[in-house]
């Protein structure tokens, strides 16, 4: 008998890896927050013993959820300004009250909020790209989350930098910093190709390669980023970003509502990472993802929600239906991104997309134990004949039970000082109140 | 002071009628299952005694939702078959089973199953179509929900009729032998224009004049069905309705995923009903309603969840969300179908097009106290800038605290023995197993 911290006794057991498979009535053994084996629970009884076990009597336990593109603290103007056109909203809403208000305790805040909201909702890692990556660092760390910071690098001024090169400076100090720690990996965040001249895109580039860093970056959202790039540098900007040296499997694409032929060659030939937003996309009428057809040529897509001002939820379940059922209804093809390549997409290709594929994204043994429990009891998710398809399309953020990471209980209380639900309300409604107010 | 029944005590009351009007600590008060008057709290208090209150200090107090279109008793089918080509799951999933299985008890226990699923979710009236409307009738009265049946009418036959003339008798006994019921309305229910005559038709348009009742039909759901129809009639399936004298006010046109010039200014003419199921339409890639043209033409559109084989939930608030979203991204305008204006679709929308605004819909004095209370405490709803955003945008079917029909409090246990949740999980259970093993 082999010593374990921890087994977790399933229902359902849907590992991700490998591919399509689903296990009944298995058991999950832990030590030192990485998964050490998977067995049906009567053989497992007979191998490791434990001090705690868990039983999930009517759960499907899988691997933690990846949000691979975010805006932590944008949860505090969730709802500030909706069903505006996207300038309008840009303008007159969204930056005024950026400019106004962002500052260390607005990323303290609203990244808790984040936080909380995505582990009650199953997602176990995420991406930010925001102000402050040091204060993202440090909450990321009291909570026990798990992220990837892009820090933020562009030519207009914030609170945080003045410009561009001090974004840089800046966001490689924080990287620095933190660097090693096992929760948090760090990615270049270039915000997008118009806010961003060729010189620094080229150093980014440079010392990315050098650093073996991923690069993260909003490209092709909309129609008119890609008309307004024509007439600005007379080439597309995934062909003016190539010409820059950025693209490689290091470099993540997020959005790419906008894919002639030639894209669909530079990405899959560079083998880009492609994130999807499926929520912001609608929202905000900036265009489809052909997921069905990235897919098809090879390209791995991950799934994201964008920040809560333009989605409104970091419910990686909602994203997850709409992502299944967009995909089917923009391509034409019913059979398009299935329930079972749908999950694949929220886990392992999320985790692929940030570079964490060696880690997280399933449950396989040696990986880390970041992994959550779905109870599809509720009746709105009955009968089960397919558990996939009762998760992609009838499960939400609500009917998730346990997150864990690196084998740390988070939902049941294992980070409750940092995230006590009573000072989330107050801070909430405190920067509510300050920014309505305006 | 008058005596009435019930004051409810609400944080927000929404009550659609006036237009976006939000109101704060505001109380109603309902006697005999009906609203009486709604006024600020203080003023309340004055002017009414009950010998019942309920507060909802963290809620808003809402028109229960109107689910335009479904077939409630496909929750037994619900994840059945997902991810297939349309005629595949058709003709090798769902008609097989349905043929095998559909009958009395099959039809009570899927239909209790959707109501309790729609009461948990904030639906208080919903439109069903499906075989054994009887049974439908004896199940929505034992709940207490509100429902208008649409009993079928079509050549094929089914375990509850050989063919349309049969369906049209039968159905019309189940309307004469409910009549009066004043939760209970009736509609004939042609299920499409490829499964039904041009006299049966005819016939149908004559009979729902001379009777005032409505008629709900799949009109236009994919580009395939108006294909076939100019081949196999030289005109669109619309035209056809229309040269038929199908087309009035009574008429619910379900899905019009195809919406060509003409189809349009027909609609707009005869002040057609359309009830737009946006899950059920991504889900089987048939297309996208417009609904935003429609509304702009002056049409009603109303919401529906359609079967939840093809959707897989019967959550109004997922297709909510869904509706304001999906109107964005395929219109490419991000200001269409706002919150308040999907909000307004999803009550009194759906009320006008089931031909109930003058009950439901709408918080007004006079109408039935059919409403629902839905928390917006939830960390992922918060902050809260505007009520309807949360609502729309960020609310889900498990943020609803209470729903109430004709006044009764029917959450709280009101129904409890109808709609037993250990008695309608065995019931699940053991259709699934029956229909898995087939």
């Amino acid at each position: 008998m082999e010593n374990v911290d921890h087994i977790v006794h399933a229902r359902w057991l849907l590992p991700v890896v490998p591919r399509d498979t689903l296990l009944e009535e298995h058991s999950l053994a832990l030590r030192d927050g990485r998964i050490v084996a998977i067995a049906p629970r009567p053989e497992m009884a007979g191998l490791f013993a434990a001090p705690a076990e868990t039983t999930l009597a009517h759960q499907v336990l899988l691997p933690g959820l990846v949000n691979a593109h975010g805006h932590f603290a944008m949860t505090l103007l969730r709802g500030l300004a909706d069903d505006h056109a996207l300038m309008e909203w840009l303008q007159q809403h969204i930056w005024p009250a950026e400019a106004r208000w962002v500052g260390e305790e607005f990323v303290r805040a609203g990244t808790r909020l984040a936080i909380a909201e995505m582990l009650a909702s199953g997602t176990t890692c995420a991406s930010d790209m925001y102000f402050f990556p040091d204060v993202v660092a440090a909450t990321v760390i009291e909570t026990g989350f798990r992220a990837q910071i892009a820090f933020p690098v562009m030519d207009h001024p914030s609170a945080w930098a003045a410009g561009a090169e001090e974004y840089l400076a800046k966001g490689l100090q924080v990287r620095d910093d933190y660097r090693g720690n096992p929760r948090l990996s760090f990615a270049f965040g270039p915000h997008a190709p118009y806010t961003n001249g060729d010189a620094m895109l080229a150093r980014i580039a440079m010392l990315a390669a050098e650093l073996d860093a991923p690069v993260q970056m909003h490209v092709h959202e909309s129609a008119g980023e890609v008309r307004d790039a024509i007439a600005q540098h007379g080439s597309r900007p995934l062909a003016r970003l190539a010409a820059l040296g950025l693209l490689s499997p290091r470099f993540q694409a997020v959005h790419m509502t906008q894919v002639a032929p030639a894209d669909l060659e530079l990405l899959a030939r560079e083998r880009v990472q492609v994130i999807h937003c499926p929520s912001s996309n609608l929202k905000l009428a900036a265009g489809f993802c052909p997921v069905h057809a990235l897919g098809g040529a090879g390209i791995n897509v991950a799934l994201g929600t964008d920040g809560a001002a333009s989605n409104n939820t970091l419910d990686l379940f909602a994203e997850l239906r709409l992502a299944a059922l967009l995909a089917k209804g923009s391509s034409g093809d019913p059979t398009a991104l299935s329930a079972h390549a749908a999950l694949r997409m929220a886990t392992l290709g999320g985790a692929e997309a940030l570079g964490l594929a060696d880690r997280i994204g399933s449950l396989e043994p040696g990986k880390d134990a970041d992994m959550i429990a779905v109870d599809v009891r509720r009746l709105g998710c009955q009968p089960v004949y397919d558990v996939h398809s009762a998760l992609v399309y009838t499960a939400s953020g609500a009917a998730v039970s346990h997150a864990w990471i690196e084998g740390r209980e988070l939902l049941a209380g294992g980070n409750a000082g940092a995230l006590d639900p009573e000072r989330l309300h107050a801070d909430a409604a405190l920067w509510r109140d300050r920014i309505a107010a305006r």
